[in-house]
């Protein structure tokens, strides 16, 4: 693949238009607890959050630790996330006669609610800046150099963090304006997270894939969920009283949660590798296994109900992939990228001193890339699960690196498996969630057929894998042969680390061994010979721009806690107006009987008796993006307002930059919450538990 | 979406490296018979091509009309092409105790060679400028006027061509240079086409996907049919000897065949347009029926033979569509093309005259792509096969335009509907191809999710065709419920015209005739407002580029004859040296005995009487693309000395430029095919067929 066409060196002639990257006056940014853009908030909306609010908010957010937010909603523990955060312990939870995921899931007491096998919620509490120590480390390094400094000072840090207690807390090293500022986040850890009611999947995903990232939407993704500590329900000190009424057209209201990863910092050249290799890639892979699985769902009831968890992942991806297709190919958005790194070349050129301090970090960047295009397809193929899928090889290839890993200092290790991260391994490794063996088998072979296809059937790589098997055949064998799917062979391995891995003759063990090297080499060329020099040219970059600006911005998402603030508002799509609520009674009238359209029983038989005009979801210009999900929508007065659950489609490119004009989140009315719970699902006691408190 | 980045306008102070877009020195060109490249084969290969050569290759030439290339190879009408060219009619022949696809066909007289029912065989007669006939009836014409007079002028020139015997001639109307020259280019028509022999499917597609557009190579991609008049063989007075020795490496060869259509000459912004929207929805709908057709076949042994020919069909297209991403995103090629537009430019600006008679064609044709942006989605939902997948749904089409179609005056008619192209569409419509209902719901169903999800839940086109229907629901209704499974039933409809279109409860045809206007409408938008204008803009580059620079250069592809040549030649791959020819050898190193690298049981069976040595495949620098498949290569003797199927996967970037250093046409060598017919098919006639007359 060739080069990248150099618009930045083209800028002197642009005429650039009026696009701005970062626009102060808009609703735009993802901001740190610790620097809100008061500025903004003042002039737009003439409010001024108080250190009380601020705390409030703080302390009454959460996340999910495998990537969703969420909030406490009483003085009991209660939590409030989405459906569709809470999907896999609902999947885990069900059996053979109980569908919770299908179906919902419902206490009438504490004693009824279940633990979630492989769930662990985090609390913030406290951040610490780490730069200066960081920077320090990592002086005068580079390549593989840099990457084990790096990986050996985090380390270092979060194990003095948590100290002897990794069961209660949960420390992160977590690098903030790519580098600019580096911060210790250092986490309450909650290991006993029980689910206390999930209304069922046709409420939650009302619409499936066709309505998802779109709007109207009549959606009540919403799941709670309670967490204990030593057995009973623990207490907070703070958390979000409901408001019954919702938000009005117009209001400010924030969302407090964790973005998972942005890319507006992103350089020219990187956007383009999206858009020529990676994006292509992706969507590709993504079209043919939702295709896989579409077919399979239809095969079998029993099919469908082991396909669907997979299948909203998947097509959710999809949308999110293909959602930024249009942002990619926006010539208006590239110039306006062009004009900001072009302004800051200029900068960085004008004096010697900033030439010696920054260096050209652009050059840098685009020689990690020219890497990044050669390594990238067998990178994702052997290296992440593109070529081979399914949880059974997941869970071999965790076994078997681990086992490596943990042998050595933990300051060597790789970041995932850093002594701070093994109680979530060892977690994952216990899940009793089942495994089915049909759909490990299509999985596998599938991703084994893309394998051969994507690298080619003569390349060493296919060969090592395949030998002289088909992809059928190996899948066929591989699953066929291994007792990975029994909890407790896993578990067996992992206390057993090499020794036992070693020994091992289970067929999928035996493959991830073989492989290892081969995974590993790619690990670390893209590790040390992309990721590290693109990640010093961001930091190069970050820091001229610091230098110049101060902290006039956020910092690119990094699934840690943040702020956004906007106000209830619709947009205008061809010229249309969409309003920024939609109502119960738009639910019934866009039912059509048949799925996904198709309401379950309680619904049916709730009709009469709820009020049609009940908001049910709506838009606001919150800066979100995913690993928002479950987000509280919170008002001035710290109460909770609404449940983020989506953006629509114009959202997703905010990967890249916000566009105020038609960017929007949506969100759960607290309204609806309310009145579903006390109507449909008669759980008056739960809607109590939210509305106390509330003034 | 946004505008197109104006690279053209940048290019004043561009470095733009060495790639031409057309170098006179390379192997280059697909070259219509009247205009070699005399001076090129000369100064390169020493050899100049007598007249009574030319006539012979011509002759000898001849296309499939559903899209393939084809020879003469004995004087008795014996026609050679690809296995993968006969595939439909393979099936056709096939019944529960035959699948002539998956085992081979095999005849020991004439007698046995039966009628491909929807077969049509075209041999070049003549070909005669029309360019002024036609600049005449389009003068001064735009949008819906000019498609409307374009259409009625054409009719009338082929009518007037085909006389009143349409049976025995088809005459078609082809715009060269884009328009630059306008040629009517008449054939004579075989349309009693036989089967004679075709090998079994592992050893024709050996290495199926996965080596598809992939050398090294081991297929025996050759179907040989007979033509017959008066229910006998054809005599035919040209032909192409078989060389049973096949060619040299460095050897000049040539391959006369009809390549479908190439895109050298298009303008930058169609060029974008292509990579930010038309490929990524392409290959984004295809990667998808891949994986629900890859899952469907593994269902059972049924499902897996009724699905294979339509997933050959996808996974080929997905390669060419997934080999152009490279080529639009190499900023040497787009830089080259800047380049050569800004010249073009430049030469038309220079002068007021050139101006007038020119126009700025580049302002013209970025307005018809803004309107392509806009319409390009629902048009392949609907008024292409996207939306609304399967056999049984294109009957209905098929017959619902038709019948209205064809009470217009031929001049008025979309050209596909034309007089001269009625047999061709009723034999469509009588074959008795067998329909599958069960891969019909599975594509229909899925299309209409497709549908759905691109177009959205509350669009006006998804609410026309899906109402309050789920995908599944409305396909299970149709598929379950029409009679166009039957190819009586859709003759009589087809005969009974509008009346019977009008009367017709046939559930297909009452949902084809309901969205029948939009669809139309679609289609009138994309004739009258995207390929009207574009098509003039082309037109008026065209001739600028003809005005300046002459004949010089071979035009766009066009499915009509052409000539490339070139020399037996491998190339570099990642520094590693591809040599050009494989042998019988590899093919049993390759074979791992698991499909698709099995062998048939001939095969094994032949493994020690046949020479090891002979060549199998071999690459040449031929320039060739979609719809060589089938072409001969031809020595400077006139002698058949191979068999064209497929090109490596570097020159699927030769729909946009031509690469001398590693697009490689791929074809059976002569040699092969004579080894093969003598040892493993023990075909001792058909062999003595081929090499008779060979000097």
């Amino acid at each position: 693949m060739a080069g990248i066409v150099k618009y930045a060196s083209l800028f002197g002639i642009l005429a650039c238009g009026s696009v701005m990257l970062s626009d102060a006056r808009a609703d735009e940014g993802m901001w740190t607890m610790d620097n809100l853009p008061v500025r903004q908030l003042a002039e737009r909306y003439n409010f001024t959050p108080t250190q009380k609010w601020i705390e409030h908010v703080t302390k009454s957010s959460a996340r999910l630790a495998l990537g969703c937010s969420a909030s406490f909603v009483s003085a009991d523990g209660l939590v409030m996330t989405n459906h569709h955060c809470a999907n896999t312990c609902l999947q885990q939870l069900s059996d053979s006669k109980h569908n919770y995921f299908q179906d919902g899931y419902y206490t009438a007491s504490p004693a009824q609610e279940q633990n979630c096998p492989a769930m662990e919620l985090n609390q913030l509490d406290s951040i610490t800046d780490v730069t200066d120590r960081m920077q320090a480390a990592l002086k005068g390094k580079d390549g593989e150099a840099y990457t084990k400094a790096r990986q050996a000072e985090e380390s270092a840090i979060e194990k003095e963090c948590a100290g002897t207690d990794a069961k209660t807390w949960r420390c992160e090293v977590v690098s903030l304006y790519h580098g600019g500022r580096i911060a210790l986040y250092k986490y309450h850890r909650y290991q006993d997270v029980r689910m206390v009611m999930a209304p069922d999947q046709n409420a939650a995903f009302f619409g499936g894939d066709p309505d998802n990232f779109n709007f109207p939407r009549y959606d009540l993704d919403m799941a709670f969920l309670r967490v204990y500590e030593n057995g009973k329900p623990a207490k907070v000190s703070s958390y979000l009283p409901f408001d019954p009424v919702g938000p009005a057209a117009g209001q400010l209201v924030f969302t407090s949660g964790n973005p998972g990863s942005t890319e507006r910092e992103l350089p020219l050249a990187d956007l383009e590798f999206r858009r020529n290799v990676m994006v292509p890639f992706v969507t590709d892979a993504y079209s043919a296994l939702d295709g896989v699985l579409w077919q399979y769902s239809r095969e079998s009831a029993s099919h469908r109900q082991e396909a669907q968890e997979r299948i909203f992942g998947i097509e959710n991806s999809l949308k999110v992939f293909r959602g930024r297709v249009p942002v990619l190919a926006d010539s208006k958005f590239l110039m306006a990228k062009v004009k900001s790194e072009t302004e800051l070349k200029n900068w960085i050129n004008a004096d010697p001193e900033r030439q010696k301090l920054y260096g050209d970090p652009w050059a840098k960047n685009t020689q990690a890339i020219a890497v990044e295009e050669q390594i990238f397809k067998p990178y994702m193929m052997l290296e992440r699960s593109s070529g081979l899928g399914g949880d059974l090889f997941a869970y071999a290839k965790l076994l078997v690196r681990a086992a490596d890993e943990r042998q050595k200092p933990d300051a060597s290790r790789l970041s995932a498996y850093h002594d701070a991260n093994l109680p979530a391994l060892e977690a994952e490794l216990a899940s009793v969630a089942p495994v089915y063996p049909e759909l490990e088998k299509t999985e596998l072979a599938f991703s084994l057929t893309r394998l051969r296809q994507v690298l080619g059937a003569d390349s060493k790589l296919t060969q090592l894998v395949l030998a002289k098997s088909s992809p059928e055949e190996l899948a066929n064998e591989l699953v066929g042969g291994t007792k990975l799917a029994d909890p407790a062979v896993r578990l067996a391995l992992w206390k057993g680390g090499v020794k036992a891995i070693a020994a091992s003759d289970d067929p999928m063990i035996v493959l991830a061994r073989k492989i290892e090297p081969e995974a590993r080499n790619l690990r670390h060329q893209m590790d040390d010979d992309v990721l590290a020099p693109s990640r010093q040219a961001s930091e190069a970059m970050a820091k001229a721009r610091f230098a110049r600006d101060g902290m006039a911005s956020y910092p690119d998402a990094t699934f840690t806690q943040r702020l956004s603030f906007g106000q209830v508002k619709g947009w205008n799509e061809d010229g249309r107006a969409i309003p920024p609520f939609t109502y119960f009674s738009g639910l019934y009238e866009r039912a059509t009987g048949a799925d996904p359209y198709k309401l379950s029983q309680p619904w049916v038989d709730a009709k009469a008796h709820l009020n049609m005009k009940t908001p049910f979801d709506f838009v606001s210009t919150n800066d979100i993006i995913g690993g928002n999900s479950g987000s509280p929508v919170i008002d001035t007065q710290g109460h909770a307002v609404g449940l983020i659950f989506d953006g629509n489609i114009h959202s997703l490119g905010g990967d890249f930059f916000y566009d105020e004009s038609n960017n929007r989140a949506v969100a759960v009315d607290s309204a609806a919450i309310i009145e579903a719970l006390k109507v449909v699902y008669k759980d008056q006691a739960l809607a109590d538990e939210l509305v106390k408190g509330h003034l």
